[in-house]
C-alpha cells in the first residue's frame, strides 16, 4: 500500500504527463468512463447495498442515507454528467494573450493544467466520479477523499474510472483514493506535490482544513446568500423570486437566508410574501420594522450572521440601496445575492459594489450552480477572491503559463537599442 | 493617527466605492498624480536627501543607496511609468464570458477589482508610486509599507499621490502608508479587511510573510531560472542568450541560475560559452561531465537549488529533454525556464511540461517583466499556480463577478418544465 507521500509523488510526476495528453485521449477516457460505470453497474450498486447496510447499523439519519444511495436514476445522471464534460471544449492550450513584444519574439498566454488537486468531499459517491472527471477534463491530477460511510461504493467507482482513463492511455498515477482521516491529515502536509485543497462539507470542516494547511484552499465555508427587495420592485415578481431562493432546496449554500427590504415597499412586500412563506411553513425572523408590518419573531444580530440551510428567513428592513448593499457586504459571505429591481441604475450600483461571486438582478440565487452556468458541472463554489470565483468547472481547474517565442533575441539588445518593443496585439494562437 | 486596523477597515469601505469609480475618475487621478509629482519634486528631492544622510550616517552598503536614490532621471521614469498606466484600456468591467442560461436569463462574467491590498515593498522609493498607481488603476484600495531607509521619501511621495487622487474624486482611504515593522505584523492579521498581500524583497522575507498570515499572498520567494540548449540549438546564438540570461544583470530574479545541457551539443557549446562568459568573469560550476568538458568548479546537489543573484553559474549536462524538464520542475522556482532549439517538437514538449510561469524558447529569461511584456508596470513576479502567475500588471490585481441578469426566473420554474437552459453563448457585453 502506498503512503499519502508517494501517492501526492506520483500525481505531481504524473500531473506532467497530463499536461501534454491531447484532449482526445482526455476525452476518450470520458467515454470510457461512461462504458464502464454502465456495464459494471450491479458490482457498484451491490458495493453501495453494503455501504448503506453499514450506514443502517450505525443508524444514519435519513437525509444522510438518501445521499448515500446510488441507485439506476443517480448512476443515470453521472452518466450523463461525463457525456456532458466530454462534449465541452477543451479548457487547455487556449490562447488567452498573443502579443508582439519586439520584431521576431512573441508573448503568448496558454491556458494550463494548475497541477496537482486534492478534494476531500462528502458521503454523496457520484461526487467521486464528478470530481475525477472535471480533474481529468481539465489535466490535473487528483487524490481523492470521500465520506467514510461511502468507502465501498468509491472503492467500486474508483477501481473502474481508473481501469477505464489507464486504458486510454491516462497516466498512472493521475488518480489516488485516500482511505481514512488520517490520510487527510497527512495529504495537507504534502504542500510540495499539491498544488490546490478543495474542501466540501459544513462550514466548520472547511475552516479546518483552512486552518491545518499550508496548500491554496480553494471552497467556501458559508453559503449566506441574500436577497435585496429595491423601492421600484415588481412585487408579485419579487414575491416568487423570493419564494424560490427560499424554498426551492433548503441544504444548500445558495438558498437565500436574508431578506432585505426597502422601507418604501416594505408595507405592500410583506404581507404578500408572508402569505406565501406561510404556505411553505417558513419560520420568519424580522427586525423592529418587519415585526410592525408582519407578524413575526425577532431577529437578533445573530440572525444577520446565521445560514440557517433550513426554513427560516431572517428580514431587515432597510432606508436605502446603499444600507442594503453595506449589510451585504459585512454579513454576508460573499456568495451569491440578488437585487429585485425595475431601476437599472440600482441594478449597476449593486452588481458593481456588492462583493460576491455573484450579483444578481431579477432572479433567483438558486441559479448559482455549474450545472446551470453551462459548466457542465462543478468541483464546487469558490468565494474566496482569488482565481476562480463562484461555481468551478473546468476552466476553474485551469492556470496559464506565458510561452515567449524568439529567434535570439536578448535584453542587452533592447538596452543597446538594436532591438524596439513594439507592443503589438496579434490575433493568432500560440503555434505551439 | 488611525490604527492598522481602523486604516485596513477604512480601505475596505473605500474598496466599495472604488469598485464602482467610473475609468475616468481613475485615469484623471493619475494623471493629477504626474503633475503633482513634478511640480513639488524639489520637496521629494530634498526628502530624499535626509534619507541618504541617514543612510550613510547608518553606513548602508553602495548598492542600497543606489537604490535608495529618487533624482530626476528615476522620477522622469516614475512619470513615464504613470503616464503608460494610464494609457493602457480599463481593466475592470470587461465581459469575459456572456451566455444566456434561459430565457430572459443571461450570464456574465465580468472583470472587477480584488478589493483591499497590503503590499510591502524594498527601499526604492520610486516603487510606491508604481504599486500604488497599479492598485488605483485596477480600482483597489491598498496599504504601503516602504523600506524603513526610504521614509522620508515615501512619505513626501505619499502625500502628493494621495492628495493627487483625492482632487480627482478617489475616495479618502483609498491608500495608506504604513510606518513601522510593527504596522506589517498588524497588517498581517487584518485577514477580513485584507484581500491579498503582497511581499516584495529577500526569499527569507517573503517566507516569513507566508508563514505569518491567513491572508493570501501571491509574489515569489525565490528566482531560480534554467537555459536549457537542447541538442538542436544554433550554438552561436545559445551562447548570446545564454550569456544575456546570465550577465545582464545579476541580483535579478529572472536571471539564469542554472544551465542545463544536451550531451550532443556539449562538447562544441561549452567552450564556446566559457570563453564568452570568461569575458564577463563568471564563475562556472559544473558537474562531473561538465568537468571533463571544460575548466570549472565542481558543482553540488547545493548548486542546484541555489539562487546565486551573482556572477556565478552552475551547469550540468542531461542526457535527454526529459531529463531537463524534471530537473527544472524539481529544483526549480516555477518562475521563468528558456530553450534554445531549432526543433519545434522539443520547444512544444518543453513549453507544456516545464511547470513555470513563463517558458520560453530561444530567447533570453530577462524579458519576464511587466513593462517588458507591455503590461505597463508590475506589482511584483508571481510564482503560485492560483491567480495570476507571472509578471503581475493591472489584469492581474483584478478578479471578476458573475453577473446574472433575469426577469423574475426562478429554479422550481426549470423544475416543473416551464423554463429550459438554453446555455447559448452571447457575443454581447454586459449592459450594466
Amino acid at each position: 500500500m502506498m503512503t499519502v507521500e508517494q501517492a501526492a509523488a506520483q500525481a505531481r510526476k504524473a500531473s506532467w504527463e497530463l499536461s501534454s495528453l491531447s484532449a482526445q485521449v482526455r476525452n476518450d477516457a470520458l467515454g470510457k468512463m461512461t462504458q464502464k460505470l454502465w456495464e459494471n453497474r450491479e458490482a457498484v450498486y451491490a458495493a453501495n447495498r453494503e455501504d448503506l447496510a453499514m450506514g443502517r447499523e450505525e443508524g444514519l439519519a435519513a437525509p444522510l442515507m438518501a445521499r448515500l444511495t446510488l441507485d439506476e436514476k443517480k448512476l443515470t445522471g453521472v452518466i450523463g454528467g461525463l457525456r456532458q464534460l466530454r462534449a465541452l471544449p477543451d479548457p487547455l492550450g487556449r490562447t488567452l494573450l498573443a502579443r508582439e513584444l519586439a520584431e521576431g519574439l512573441c508573448l503568448y498566454r496558454v491556458s494550463c493544467p494548475i497541477g496537482v488537486l486534492g478534494v476531500v468531499f462528502e458521503s454523496r459517491p457520484d461526487a467521486l466520479v464528478q470530481i475525477a472527471s472535471l480533474a481529468l477534463k481539465s489535466g490535473n491530477a487528483v487524490l481523492l477523499k470521500g465520506g467514510r460511510e461511502a468507502l465501498r461504493t468509491n472503492e467500486a467507482l474508483f477501481a473502474l474510472i481508473d481501469e477505464a482513463a489507464r486504458e486510454a492511455g491516462v497516466p498512472e498515477g493521475w488518480a489516488h483514493l485516500l482511505r481514512t482521516r488520517e490520510d487527510v491529515g497527512e495529504m495537507l502536509k504534502q504542500d510540495q506535490a499539491i498544488d490546490l485543497v478543495i474542501p466540501r462539507g459544513s462550514n466548520a470542516f472547511v475552516r479546518y482544513i483552512m486552518e491545518h494547511t499550508r496548500i491554496p484552499v480553494m471552497g467556501h465555508a458559508d453559503g449566506l446568500c441574500h436577497v435585496y427587495v429595491d423601492e421600484s420592485a415588481d412585487i408579485p415578481q419579487a414575491v416568487k423570486v423570493t419564494v424560490d431562493a427560499k424554498t426551492q432546496a433548503y441544504a444548500v449554500c445558495n438558498a437565500a437566508e436574508t431578506l432585505l427590504v426597502h422601507e418604501k415597499i416594505a408595507p405592500a412586500f410583506l404581507p404578500a410574501l408572508k402569505a406565501a412563506l406561510d404556505q411553505k411553513h417558513v419560520l420568519l425572523k424580522g427586525d423592529e420594522k418587519t415585526q410592525g408590518l408582519i407578524a413575526c419573531e425577532p431577529a437578533s444580530e445573530e440572525d444577520w450572521r446565521t445560514e440557517y440551510l433550513d426554513a427560516v428567513l431572517s428580514i431587515k428592513v432597510v432606508s436605502s440601496l446603499d444600507e442594503a448593499i453595506a449589510h451585504i457586504n459585512r454579513y454576508g459571505s460573499h456568495h451569491t445575492d440578488a437585487i429585485l429591481t425595475r431601476d437599472m441604475d440600482s441594478a449597476r450600483r449593486f452588481a458593481a459594489r456588492v462583493d460576491s461571486a455573484g450579483t444578481y438582478v431579477n432572479c433567483s440565487t438558486r441559479f448559482a450552480d455549474g450545472y446551470r452556468y453551462g459548466f457542465g458541472a462543478e468541483v464546487g463554489i469558490a468565494t474566496g477572491k482569488l482565481h476562480a470565483r463562484g461555481p468551478v468547472g473546468p476552466e476553474g481547474l485551469c492556470t496559464y503559463k506565458y510561452v515567449l517565442l524568439g529567434s535570439g533575441q536578448t535584453v542587452a539588445e533592447t538596452m543597446d537599442g538594436t532591438l524596439s518593443y513594439t507592443h503589438r496585439d496579434l490575433s493568432e494562437d500560440c503555434p505551439l
